[in-house]
């Protein structure tokens, strides 16, 4: 194994100290981070959180327009209900704060043990399921989270950032998690820092479909085929789950290890499918959003949007991962 | 070898074609890639290329604030003349053209033959030479360029933008080159989609000092050591060559194929670094920005900062891969 790393212990708080350094609009403590400027009065707040070793997911998207805080667990593991209650305390602004959890089973059971012991907070929770490959799988009952999280986290934020009240920016939430679906596609597994070794073994001639972003198994193994067909493989499921139509928001997500030039030819396969079924990609991000740590591979994530959607979308954002219009 | 692409032939025209699809901002003919607001009358034109395979370097830096064109050539190759001249006559805007290219051979030739063919535009060039790493390597007569061509494009564009003409912006660009180092370490080689196999081999307990950004041999071998002894390698390389005083601008970049968690990792090493020698980290970037397809690894690239070349880097811009303030 090569990593970047001092230790595998200390990985995930030497990562946040160099994210504390990068950004002076962060603030870390206790392994949460939050935005340095703090709660604002009246305004809804955002955590998020989950396992390391998916950045810029969820630290970086913490700033203004995205969350108020992010708790990060060790790689691949929940974060403890004390982050989580430190988190919500800390940034309510008095109007309540949103959680958005990944639908992991780890995440959900800390997340809600975290709101039945903020008893001050008024707390509402979205849960992100919009991963279409499987039903059930390795750490979730019923579908993953995965690059929905984002558009949750970013339009819910946008909302939030203009004052509508918790039942609004939580019901925002979940019509974006409606809305959108995944499908991952791996080349080649992860490797944690503690294990050392590749999580799972992949066929130097074989992708796995239906990736999950700690490694769990999708639907099958295929051949390693064109970016086209890989594309197809994606984009079928997806559509298959919720018929492409309209307006929508695409994202064609890398794993962690896959060059940017390489997903630019994903995006190029997926936005043509789109094209063929008489749907419009009006909106699109293209990078390492949504990482598992340096697996090779790429997912794609659509949203149907509606002006709603799309103005929120459009909001300025300032954080780390995501930044723009202000 | 595994990768995300239809073919090693159109794997650029692939790609190009996904960032067309992606940024409605961007115009791309004939490989070129153009700002598709075209030229603005009384700006100079700002206008770089190189191989494929650095993205987002270059075509991704196209866009407010930055670059006006970008030529790439096919991966690892320089673009030709006849890209360099049309997207040279194309930016012109009447106040003439600079020309940002870094310091490999086939570039500097094939940019120097298309500046003396475009006999109806005002061309200057500046040459980017920050790899401290070594003097002479296998594509390049004394410094290579590598992550402060970033540097250049964001200060030369804010400055460009501004109206400034031809001569300031040149020097501007000139002095920012003098201003910043880097210097690039690989934990594996890249693999490029034509070769099929590993550019270079680098046993499993090695890293490779002083990388280029093509694979060219660094320094030396070394065996794998933490995050923090080889962020001191890069550093003291660099420190020994223009010491660290006053503010900083500091990138940490890595190479495609790293997590940015582990680039976060680096950054708080280097930032430790940075403050031991008395200096400050006052502006900074984490991320890949300059890469080598697939690589692990990652360069350190810093810049001396005064108040001109902070405020032009604070200065808006609007690119696919780098934007803020507008």
């Amino acid at each position: 194994m090569k990593k970047l790393i001092n230790s595998a212990e200390s990985a995930v708080d030497d990562a946040l100290a160099g994210m504390a350094a990068a950004h002076p609009s962060l603030r870390v403590r206790d392994r949460v981070v939050y935005r340095a400027s703090g709660p604002r009065a009246g305004k809804v707040g955002l955590v998020s959180g989950g396992g390391s070793g998916h950045e810029p997911l969820h630290a970086g998207f913490v700033g203004y327009g995205m969350l108020d805080a992010a708790c990060p667990g060790e790689i691949f593991t929940s974060p403890v209900p004390d982050q989580i209650i430190n988190a919500t305390e800390a940034v309510d602004g008095g109007a309540g704060v949103l959680h958005i959890v990944k639908n992991y089973t780890g995440d959900v059971l800390n997340f809600e043990m975290a709101a039945e012991l903020c008893e001050d907070v008024q707390v509402a929770g979205v849960l992100v399921n919009d991963d279409v490959a499987v039903q059930d799988s390795l750490y979730t009952a019923g579908r993953r989270g995965t690059g929905a999280t984002l558009f949750v986290e970013k339009i819910a934020g946008a909302l939030a950032e203009e004052g509508a009240p918790l039942r609004e920016v939580a019901g925002m939430a979940a019509e974006v998690n409606e809305r959108s679906r995944s499908f991952g596609i791996a080349l080649t597994s992860c490797t944690t820092p503690a294990a050392g070794k590749p999580t799972f073994d992949l066929p130097d001639t074989q992708v796995e479909l239906g990736i999950g972003i700690h490694g769990e198994p999708g639907r099958s193994r295929a051949p390693l085929a064109s970016a086209r067909e890989l594309a197809e493989v994606a984009m079928d499921a997806i559509h298959g789950d919720l018929p492409l139509e309209g307006d929508l928001l695409v994202m064609v997500n890398g794993m962690g290890g896959t060059p940017l030039m390489e997903l630019y030819v994903a995006f190029a396969e997926v936005s043509a499918f789109i094209d063929g079924k008489g749907a419009r990609v009006t909106r699109s991000l293209v990078g390492n959003y949504v990482t598992s740590l340096d697996m090779q591979g790429f997912s794609v994530t659509i949203c149907r949007l509606d002006d709603t959607l799309t103005r929120l979308w459009d909001a300025p954002v300032e954080t780390p991962g995501l930044r723009w219009g202000r």
